[in-house]
């Protein structure tokens, strides 16, 4: 049985690193505040007797060897935070699987597969671009070199910041390949919450697009410009954040369309400004509604920028196509929170996780638990503590079947 | 007749100061470029025998002496540009008036009231609102420790600022009380440029109310977080950049409306934003219309605030009332540019400039010369040398019968 007082006292520890007020935690990927998290799981897994490596991006991995040198049963998930993150999210599903491995080592129980926790870098993609890295680059969806490119606003590039945070490791990435990959994760959305249902047994997730818009116009008096001769950027920025909400809304219940970032120049009171950079991010479980969704931004950005006379570039910044987890994984999720009497819902993932990167190289599925009044990447995200032990179980349970004893 | 040449070279030298990219200047009000471009025109006046004096808002002030100890005949203009501005707003005014003295040394000419050339701080409101600090705070439209406590967006205040550039002068703001203020300006709008006219004998200025809007939702997950439960600070936000344009189109040709400036927080492309800070421009020449603007602008935050329940505080960085400038002076403005044989027109100014806060103390007008396309607080900004001259031609005759030989 897992020990809930750990998990929860192992949680309270690492979010003190990168404490900000509300609550919350401001660890973004390859920060100071990142690596200092890292050390301090490291230090757990070699505490717990782990075998711990680090690959080339960054991605570490602890092994507790099994009767067999077969390829072992892989949990983990992500400890890089956004800027004003809860502690929750990515971290729960680390150190719950740090607690299996404690629970076992406890018990004395050897499994015939190896157990494999472990954290992948920049899954969040809110310091750079594109989400869930570590894991693409695990799978191979995307080469080192693009990865070390990627760089965050102020130009400094992932290869640069793995190698000063000291993570930048001599592993290959996905030389370790596991025979199934189960990740334990709050569901940063309200409905478990709302339904009162315990465990989500995670069957999808959704597709994600993300593109950075820069809009070029022309700079000019706020005072002395008429209407008819302004080409401001900063007002096709504002027209795709309301056709963005409406295309949501006429799309129906699963379409998400967010603008989270945006920047005008000069930014100024009396200026028209002559640059707008901002991102759109949208999301949705059909890949047919998504694209569709993708072609009605584009078209009205065209319109727009057609009528303003201001010139548009678009970066895709990230883009995956909706993923159906294993089936037969899925299933034993299922059947394991069942039999510990929870309640449980099948549904897909709203957001990104480093498993729909795992599917692609061996058999994944997902455990979710309530998100108290569905907030996430936020300061007050919050899943109640019996809620977290009852999925820590889950993930226990499921990883001892199939390691086998 | 006054030295073309010599007026362009002065011009250069200023914009050298600060110089940016694409011809412009970065010479926000208070900074170590302020600073030194003020010392290079303090340089000038002292060089042309004006009795330079700073008063305590760092507005600067040089004098000639006239036959008898009257009220002068000041002209003069601001220094200090917008993030990415032109070379001519303000500084063409200043650099005029030291030209004008220039010609009357060089004739040898004294004149019967003193001729006095000042260049007021913070005319731009740019880095500190409200603009036209120097000359509201000469006027008496606020006072010094009010200005003072102005902050920019990093926390520096005005007084702060004046004291670590030396600008802190002290004399009294408005100790010397003008018999006459005549500001020559460019016009940074398209009228006089599309009109092919050479001098705008400008009548009036039209109202200018600037308000920050501080609005607060709450922070959540871009791909979990379903459209119905979002409270999206970003989303009213762009919701007042669009309301505004309409606005400006339903009320007609006089209203403009601009948000020039706009913060996301946290500013990630996952995250719905739970802040956004932005500013609304509003500017007609009628009083009534511009109260209008504003209740509408109001009335459209309040109904989406309710909408996406966000919580909105606003704050008004500046507001003025329409101005109308002396009937007799623009005559005269009229009168001289008729008699150099160049096309006038009579016309109000979008831009608010300091000469609206003397038509407070004494007789005031403005002349306008023509803004290549319309363009100003854009690094294009551009005035042909012919009407430059032009410009600065007109002023000397005005001033010239206003200070009498
Ligand atoms: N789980 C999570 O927040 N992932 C970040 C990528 C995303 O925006 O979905
Ligand atoms: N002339 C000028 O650009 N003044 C700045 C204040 C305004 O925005 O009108």
């Amino acid at each position: 049985r897992l020990d809930e007082g750990r998990l929860l006292g192992a949680l309270d520890e690492l979010a003190s690193i990168g404490a900000i007020e509300g609550g919350g935690c401001a660890r973004l990927a390859l920060t100071d505040e990142d690596r200092l998290g890292r050390d301090l799981v490291v230090g757990w897994m070699k505490a717990l007797g782990l075998a711990v490596t680090v690959d080339a991006i960054g991605n570490v991995i602890g092994v507790r060897a099994g009767r067999e040198n077969l390829a072992p049963i892989m949990t983990g998930s992500h400890i890089d935070t956004v800027r004003t993150g809860g502690r929750y999210d990515g971290n729960y599903g680390v150190l719950a699987g740090l607690e299996v491995v404690r629970a076992l080592n406890e018990a004395g129980v050897t499994t015939r597969r190896p157990i494999a926790v472990a954290f992948f870098t920049n899954e969040e993609g809110a310091r750079f671009q594109p989400d869930m890295m570590g894991s693409l680059v695990y799978v191979g969806g995307i080469g080192l070199n693009e990865a070390y490119v990627a760089a965050d606003k102020d130009g400094a590039s992932v290869g640069d910041e793995l190698r000063r945070i000291g993570y930048l490791g001599p592993v290959k990435p996905g030389a370790l390949k596991p025979h199934a990959f189960v990740e334990l994760h709050i569901e940063q959305g309200p409905i478990l919450d709302e339904e009162k249902v315990q465990i989500g047994v995670v069957e999808s997730v959704q597709g994600i697009s993300w593109t950075e818009y820069t809009v070029t116009g022309i700079s000019n008096h706020a005072g002395t410009t008429p209407m008819r001769l302004r080409r401001d950027a900063g007002y096709l920025a504002a027209s795709v954040n309301l056709f963005a909400r409406k295309l949501a809304w006429e799309m129906g219940g699963d379409q998400v369309a967010t603008v989270g970032s945006l920047a005008l120049r000069p930014n100024l009171i009396n200026v028209v400004p002559n640059r707008a950079i901002f991102s759109v991010d949208l999301r949705n479980t059909d890949e047919a509604k998504l694209k569709e969704a993708e072609a009605r931004v584009a078209a009205h950005i065209a319109e727009v920028a057609a009528a303003e006379r201001v010139e548009v570039e678009a970066k895709v910044l990230a883009r995956f196509e909706p993923v159906i987890f294993d089936a037969g994984l899925v299933d034993r999720v299922e059947h394991h929170a069942r039999a510990l009497s929870l309640s449980t819902r099948r549904m897909p993932s709203g957001a990104g996780h480093d498993a729909q990167m795992m599917q692609r190289v061996c058999p994944t599925a997902m455990i979710f638990v309530p998100s108290v009044a569905g907030l996430s990447h936020n300061v007050k995200e919050h899943t109640e503590a019996a809620d977290l032990a009852a999925g820590a179980q889950v993930l226990l349970n499921v990883m001892l079947e199939l390691a086998g004893t």
